[in-house]
């Protein structure tokens, strides 16, 4: 399906982990050139960034966060530093990719527009309220399978679009651990509408979703101790990502999975994972706790607004988690702040 | 992934709407020849059968029926023939494929091996409690992506195997008046487990299933004024998979959908839609009644069983639906007798 893209709706947020974006930028020049991208440096990062030219990019540093955060009780370090990102748009629509992924490509050998999938994702309908086995209805070539009833079939507003990743696959620090030579290669050609009340694991490697709508509840909240610059390392999009389903399924947003992929490889350091499993293993467990809470939260119908939601839900968190462990009374903290730092910074843009 | 399947745990059930088989079978033979199957002559059609030799094969008609069930108020014509060979098979895993439907190629080229791959869908656990981005995690190469609950990591026993169609997809009449050329050419390489409290339109077409778990719930219950013999003029597939999905939140049993994908083409009759659109315009009206119901019921923890579970479902669905439309009040009357028939049947064969 194509779709009419305005260069103007979309920023790319990337998070640069590592100083040199030469080969990530280049490999990415055919499909992000034509829109503006935000580079945020991971405050960790002593080196200069190198970025080739031709881009139409800003680059935000520790100093900017300074600038424009104030103090703030939230750590950008790390993945978390894309955030600051997510905060300093005025775009409808922020794609983000890791800055270890490239292009993929597909079936038929072509390399794969991430960028342009996602915003299709984001700009048709999504169906939470109805399965539909014949995947994502809006596709070229596919549509409602009989028996989906008519009433659903104009679907919800999408606003979050999870895609995937061939080669090494997003997987936590056991699982590597266990099957460090296991390649994804299954290139599955679908997108799927994630049905209501149905939680998953959101990954922020490779992601794109509505921030006008969205925005506040895409938080860095639960941080890991010790949390270290590896994927398998943190936790920030999964509990992100729970956040942000629950909101969805309460305001009656959509979220969709599958397409589009890109190939995560160079600078993943799959022989490290058994260095972080001791760390990652706290993660695991924290999820044993997570997952029933968010499966049992209900939000008040007062809340109406990405923003509500989630200062309801902060409140929640501190009450019914917190007493568990210290890492959720910080993860409700963050929550708050967040929304505090969203308002701010957009009433200084506007 | 490949699982040693026994013979006699499979019994392939076909329901003859056509008297030439041959075609048909000739096409399946690598897959279909070392297990039993059951073949179930339409009570409509007048013809003889026509069956290839080298099928360890039985046949049954409307005489067979009428010796085996004597008085009954279930019409066991058209497409709902096949729900008397359920009745009378003894094996654990039924697999269905209707008599239009020929193996499918893969995207390699390869013909698939449909029933193989509803054995494996059954025999591998399903996942309803949490949804896992990466598609099924018992698939080859495949695996919990990051975040997944190590605690939900076992999944559950899978009941309910619902495959897919290349070529001419299972449509509604009306969507195939409006597209009658399109074909359906993506064959997403997929199986996934459809979560808990998702409802779905499962279709009859090509599916496989846990008699010895399931069995009562699969039965013939909604049936349409003026039914015809083409797919998109029936719903009893329709509602015999939200009874089905119900009843499997309910016992904590798992439902997955995608592959095996079947050829889907010659003997569909896509251009005769147009003469059936008034006939099915019916079904699309009750679904906007059978949906909120079948999304809003919930059955006592005293339901144990899928029988028990239909028959809990039966009198909600005649005091609920029934004074909305007769149909409803004999699906609830046809569960009910179907319940009584699977005991009766089931104890002549034992």
């Amino acid at each position: 399906m194509s779709l009419n893209i305005e260069d103007n709706e979309v920023d790319i947020v990337i998070a640069a982990l590592r100083s040199d974006l030469t080969a990530f930028m280049e490999k990415w020049r055919p499909f992000f050139s034509r829109f503006h991208l935000i580079i945020i440096k991971d405050p960790d990062v002593e080196e200069d960034l190198q970025i080739p030219p031709g881009f139409d990019h800003q680059v935000f540093t520790k100093s900017d966060m300074a600038q424009i955060l104030g103090a703030t009780s939230i750590n950008f370090t790390g993945h978390s530093c894309r955030y600051f990102g997510y905060l300093v748009s005025h775009k409808k629509y922020i794609i983000s990719i890791d800055d270890d992924c490239l292009p993929a490509r597909d079936n038929a050998g072509t390399l794969v527009d991430a960028v342009a999938q996602h915003i299709v994702n984001l700009k048709t309908p999504a169906t939470p309220f109805f399965f539909n086995t014949l995947y994502d209805p809006f596709c070229k070539g596919a549509d409602f399978v009989r028996g989906y009833p008519f009433s659903l079939r104009n679907g919800v507003e999408c606003v979050l679009s999870c895609g995937l990743w061939l080669n090494i696959a997003d997987y936590d620090a056991p699982t590597q651990v266990v099957k460090p030579n296991d390649r994804n290669v299954r290139y599955v050609d679908a997108v799927m509408t994630v049905p209501v009340r149905a939680l998953m694991p959101v990954s922020g490697i490779n992601f794109g979703f509505n921030r006008e709508l969205l925005g506040p509840a895409l938080l860095p909240g639960l941080r890991l101790a010790g949390e270290g610059k590896e994927r398998w390392e943190t936790m920030e999009d999964i509990w992100c990502g729970l956040c942000t389903k629950v909101v969805c399924d309460h305001l009656g947003l959509g979220v969709k999975s599958g397409l589009p992929y890109v190939w995560r490889g160079d600078g993943v350091d799959v022989r490290g994972a058994m260095d972080s499993l001791k760390r990652e293993w706290e993660g695991v467990k924290l999820m044993e706790e997570i997952v029933p809470f968010f499966q049992s939260v209900r939000l008040p119908s007062t809340a109406v607004t990405a923003e509500d939601c989630v200062i309801e839900m902060a409140a929640m968190v501190k009450e019914q988690l917190g007493p568990l462990n210290p890492v959720f009374a910080s993860a409700a903290d963050a929550m708050v702040e967040w929304v505090k730092l969203w308002k701010a910074v957009g009433s200084q843009g506007a």
